[in-house]
């Protein structure tokens, strides 16, 4: 069924002579299909096609977007058992896993869809004119159009939700943004079945060609001419910090900067309060070795930090955590990479001063990542940098401290997060409310008794948080206000109503909200010019 | 009454021993006050205050910024003899224009004030969770803080509406931030007055002090090194195409990169159909004689290029238009050296081939701007770099063109803009409605039957446009959603009631609009978690 193949529009093109594959770790062996690396040819003409669709797409009226996303979750449900097939075999990640990420992300394309029906993404403001004014006040009408053709980058720990298909690639199209999808090489074939369905439904759906396009890659250059390329306008991206940063660094140097979103992962510290292990220790043991080792850690709200406040029951908590986590079967990561990485980390962090660091039984020949715990007070870990960053994979450090002020010192080390979580009685939380403060500071979702790992996907949803969580703290990557990162306003001044876009004319024909002179409203207006 | 100090929060400081002195272009002569440059010292304790003050102001209920603003006003009418005095001093600009930018800048702040008690720029969106469902679904309720100090760079041509206590510094204290104003060196006087009066109100408004700083500085150092203080956030700034893109370099090379906001001036093309010269010439030439040569076209938004459709008449109109730019008097320019860009741009323009230019006569003494038009076929247009890019100053190109596809090559060859202007009847705007769909393409503000000078502000006002007209086409320098780029969403998850920010409490204490489970509504939460 894989051809290896990318598409250009909605034309399988092939023109390249190098070839990859990806990489089954539980079998740890190479899988048959052979990918072909896009060349800069194919680069182009995704992008000139992407640019002429975005053209047309700027005429039609807005609610086609969702009878095409509609189409999307059709052919992805036709496509459904290969998909999860290929998911599992590419990424070695179980079949439950496949299935909630496979229905994570047909809901988040229905959530989408309901969102753009609505009309309230195009964010239409209008203030009416006055000609009795001196000087006349003109007539202003505004709404959010397209920002132009996006390029997304697969995400390696989310082959469905945050890759061809995934969070970013339906905001752009949410937003009347042709993608260009830079397939993850670990994940190609997922890729490539995915882009069948959205080529399948573009086509259904009368989308113009080059609305997507979804080209392989396992050499940075793909990636790095596609940013480069004129015609792309921003760029979604979930992944390292190393590559996030390049891709920044490369778009801001552009002739024309565009924006690079990239959500770059966090260490998501978690503060455990007295009360929390005086009357509910097993529940957090349990919780937190769960959210900690949950498919190899491989999510970027894994909680990688726990500052916890010493007492005589935090000994026995601490003790009951390692023991869990490592108890807990290691499974195996994304990639024999991933593994690796992962184990240097893991050397890293030992090898600070004060490190005490547990580690789970796990089977080389099938890429576990063996789940680990580290151990260390509040004055070695404020002193090893090793510490304060991110390790991707089945490992926390619990930090112990004896006082808020550790807590708050060791909070000061953490760059940016796109999580903080509190865990504690609603007392303590009362008494210790500086940490709120600061938390807001430092993240963009603050957590009460929760842990962070498992996101909720709605129009309140906001997951990102200051550099270096992401490369812009304003935007979210995840709910429907990811839209706006893929759209600029547009204003009207003194148009014919004739003229106008249909959402900003006097009659609301599509009965959205609209702001009209400040006010929110889905009334028609009477405008007598 | 200038003291040429510096205000590090509410001292004045004056630690420098560079100084220098504004500029009359009337009397061609320097004024005498003295003033000092800011030191790497001063600027580092500007940027700790603001963020000392950013922390206390996050805490603060946001209508209290509102008390503040309406603070400002109080102190600028008490101030305002002596502000407009050193304004007409320090710019060489008229009694009559002094005076409209003062209200216009009285009226910004009016505009922002009434919109912060609104409390719509906090975008409070809650979705309520559900303990029942499988997994139990959370809680979750958003805002927007404020992202941080923010600095602002005074803008040469409005030392009032763009520069202290403007458009960037008002809606960045609106957005709950801290703002260090690197005064402009060319009105650092007005700039001086202004700044106490912000002192003043920030005073009597019990606002931390920090909240405000306003440092002198010519060289480059003090804006390149406030750029690069990790205190500060984000950058507001207008002004040439070379110092945007300067400060944007650097803002993005720095270990954690933050958005600069330059606007960047453009060329804001008007295309005249026909009809309009045949039904509205006299109205026509007279507009657009105004809206190039007024205040010696000094302006981000003054036409600078006229794309003509050949015609009988519009050899006539073109004729007039010529004698109606060259009989207005030339008046002086800001600064002698916006003087010699101009008349160095003006020069680099009829260089080029195939233009004819006429240029009115000016007093040297007085640092005037002579008002010029030149005038090319198409065909040249095309082939001369030279005219594509912004005249700063009262000139602009007449080009002539044989038919619509003409228009559209000469649009082609053009950057983002910040506007662009369709004049003619409906009728034509109807059969030539390619040109809306390109326009919208190129610009943030599509204009029909009128002139791009004269900015109105309000809540769907739009000043931006693809680069290079900004560095981000995402958002607006005027108008009250220039909230948003000092703004970013923290989400609340399963946070108890009695700990949430007011905003975001069951009941809705503010009576603000908050977007609940998807609807707009100011109703109370009927929460029994």
């Amino acid at each position: 069924m894989l051809t290896g193949e990318s598409f250009v529009g909605y034309t399988r093109s092939a023109k390249g002579s190098s070839v990859f594959q990806t990489f089954n770790p539980v079998q740890n062996d190479f899988l048959p299909s052979h990918f072909i690396e896009a060349t800069d040819e194919e680069i182009d003409e995704a992008c000139i096609l992407a640019q002429e669709a975005f053209l047309i797409l700027s005429q039609q009226p807005f609610r086609n977007r969702a009878i095409f996303l509609r189409k999307i979750i059709l052919e992805m449900n036709v496509a459904k058992v290969h998909i999860l097939e290929c998911y599992c075999l590419e990424s070695g990640l179980s079949k439950d896993r496949a299935a909630i990420e496979f229905q994570r992300t047909i809901n988040q394309i229905e959530l989408f869809t309901d969102y753009i029906e609505k009309g309230t993404f195009l964010e239409a403001s209008i203030d009416t004119g006055d000609l009795n004014r001196i000087p006349p006040k003109p007539d202003l009408r505004k709404k959010m159009v397209g920002i132009g053709p996006v390029l997304v980058f697969g995400a390696s720990n989310f082959p469905l939700a945050y890759s061809t298909v995934g969070g970013d690639t339906i905001s752009a199209f949410a937003a009347g943004c042709p993608v260009i999808v830079k397939s993850h090489p670990m994940h190609a074939g997922t890729g490539e079945l995915v882009a069948q369905c959205v080529v399948r439904a573009a086509k259904s759906a009368d989308m113009p060609e080059g609305i997507f396009s979804n080209l392989n890659g396992k050499s940075f250059n793909v990636g790095q001419k596609l940013v480069l390329h004129p015609m792309i306008k921003a760029v979604g991206f979930t992944g390292s910090h190393a590559g996030g940063r390049a891709l920044f660094d490369l778009a801001s140097k552009r002739k024309e900067p565009i924006p690079v979103f990239a959500e770059m992962g966090s260490v998501n510290p978690i503060i455990i309060l007295p009360d929390a292990i005086l009357f509910d220790r097993k529940k957090w043991v349990e919780r937190i070795a769960l959210s900690v080792t949950n498919d190899a850690g491989q999510f970027c709200t894994k909680p990688g930090i726990l500052f916890v406040l010493k007492t005589d029951e935090s000994r026995i908590f601490v003790e009951e955590l390692k023991q869990e986590i490592v108890r807990k079967s290691s499974v195996s990561m994304l990639h024999p990479d991933i593994l690796n990485r992962y184990t240097k980390r893991l050397d890293e962090v030992s090898n600070c001063l004060g490190i005490a660091q547990e580690i789970a039984p796990s089977n080389d020949d099938q890429n576990e990542g063996p789940n680990a715990v580290s151990v260390c007070g509040i004055a070695d870990f404020l002193n090893a940098e090793a510490l304060h960053e991110e390790v991707f994979g089945p490992h926390t450090i619990v930090v112990e401290c004896n006082s808020q002020q550790d807590v708050l010192a060791g909070l000061d080390k953490l760059g940016g997060q796109l999580t903080c979580t509190l865990i504690g009685s609603e007392k303590e939380f009362l008494i210790q409310n500086e940490f709120i403060s600061v938390i807001q500071q430092k993240a963009g979702r603050l957590i009460f008794n929760g842990v962070p790992t498992g996101v909720e996907v709605n129009a309140s949803s906001h997951h990102g948080g200051p550099y270096p969580a992401t490369t812009d703290s304003r935007f979210t990557a995840v709910g429907v206000d990811a839209i706006k990162r893929f759209c600029r306003p547009v204003v009207f001044q003194n148009c014919p109503n004739e003229l106008l876009p249909d959402e900003l004319k006097n009659k609301n024909v599509f009965k959205i909200i609209r702001r009209i002179n400040g006010i929110f409203k889905i009334e028609d207006i009477n405008d007598e010019r």
